[in-house]
């Protein structure tokens, strides 16, 4: 893949990057940002960002670099939706198109064509990380639409990603407000098909992880009863025995100054599954 | 002094916070943000940002959070200017009027009744340190534009802030384009009454310090030889015997990634001076 390097920032001895490339996926120009620290990589953590982000979120704001110097171990954050685009509906909202992509396979006329974020994901951004970074071995992360994203992803190919975790993620997509609202959008009234992209349904369906998947959520998250609904993750992990720490934090809400707090023992958990 | 606390947001177990308030000096709201720790708080950093920034800058992109958990210092970032005004040539340019306040007292007819950003600090943000904080120390740090403010505040007042430091700093603003371009339009073309805004001309008139000055310069930086003149303040702490250590870092430029790249250097270089 051609990839063209548009900002490139020192950083901890390593770089911060942000690079462009033509999507055959999603048949736009996407961009990734990464950090890769000085030392020979090995091992890519990918984050994926939640609503509303670009692939710059993460890398100003929650303070991984850090934690990532001296390690084999780099950072990759994709843009959350294609751009360039006026789909119907497409800007009208924060929480549906643009910056909105929910790491989906859209199928509804208006979107399909571009809209396919899971292969994205899968078909590009992982040949991306083996090929131009030379990357072995893969996990991966997220917040809130993006917790979903790597939850899901983390489920359906656990061959692929080594550790899965997540902050604040909508653990239910099917059964809340922002995930109805981007299915019905991107996948059509066919609530069956929406399930294959719903965390907590995956495991009822027989997808699980040997590994135990974490999760860390505020408990002054302003979203958490309305839309990210831990605890239906968590009972039905009980049921069908997968192996999943949630850990609530008092007082922490849904923004970057809760990730940046609990990042590095997020990535601690990675780079000993790496 | 009455301070409205507009957003608060739990961060390494203390609390990154926004604060309003009516000044005195300006005459306008300003906005203030600071990190308080968990911990009863004695001491305070003081930071001051760079041209365009907001309170939120440094709060969002240096990382410093968590450098300062478990102690007992807080950190405080004011805004760069006064808002909400409207003064002649106030919003035509990144580097005069709105966040671009120099951290002087202008004299000027169209900007001498609102921008007296050193007073500002002195005599409302000190004192609100002293009384809505109950700190006890300061010492006082910036970048670029508040690496000026940083070291001619810490030189001039050397009695109220117990150590300086600086990232990228303007040293020399009255022979560089931002500080001739500033200092004429909030002094005036009277070029001696520009030096006490100046720090290796305050300097060069005695003011000095018994500690020793941190600078952080990068020497990819792009504005290094065309603004910041690193050098010229080098040679004068030389002849004047001012203790003065450099830091210059290859590869590194103007930005955020620099700043939290070094950040906890300089948090550590004023706990132990505080």
């Amino acid at each position: 893949m051609e990839l063209n390097k548009i900002k490139s920032n020192k950083t901890f001895s390593g770089h911060t990057n942000v690079y462009k490339h033509q999507s055959a996926i999603t048949k736009t120009e996407m961009t990734f940002s990464t950090f890769e620290p000085q030392e020979k990589v090995k091992n890519c953590i990918l984050w994926l960002s939640g609503l509303t982000c670009t692939e710059e979120n993460f890398i100003t704001k929650a303070g991984a670099q850090c934690y990532l110097k001296g390690t084999d171990t780099m950072i990759l954050c994709p843009d959350t939706s294609p751009r360039g685009l006026d789909l119907p509906n497409e800007h009208e909202s924060y929480d549906f198109g643009s910056g909105a992509g929910f790491y989906l396979n859209a199928t509804t006329a208006d979107y399909k064509d571009h809209y396919h974020m899971y292969d994205y994901i899968m078909k590009e951004v992982v040949p991306i990380l083996h090929e131009n970074f030379n990357v072995e071995n893969i996990s991966i992360m997220g917040h809130s639409m993006g917790g979903h994203g790597a939850l899901i992803l983390g489920l359906r190919e656990a061959d692929t990603f080594k550790s899965v975790s997540a902050f604040s993620p909508i653990v239910n997509p099917t059964q809340c407000p922002w995930g109805e609202k981007a299915f019905m959008g991107y996948l059509g009234d066919d609530r069956e098909s929406w399930k294959q992209y719903d965390p907590t349904e995956l495991l009822k369906a027989g997808k699980k992880r040997s590994d135990t998947i974490l999760i860390e959520q505020g408990l002054a998250d302003e979203f958490f009863e309305g839309q990210l609904k831990t605890g239906n993750i968590e009972s039905v992990a009980r049921e069908v025995s997968q192996k999943l720490t949630v850990n609530y934090r008092d007082g922490y809400d849904h923004s970057y100054y809760f990730i940046s707090t609990f990042i590095e023992d997020h990535i601690q958990f990675h780079l000993n599954a790496l």
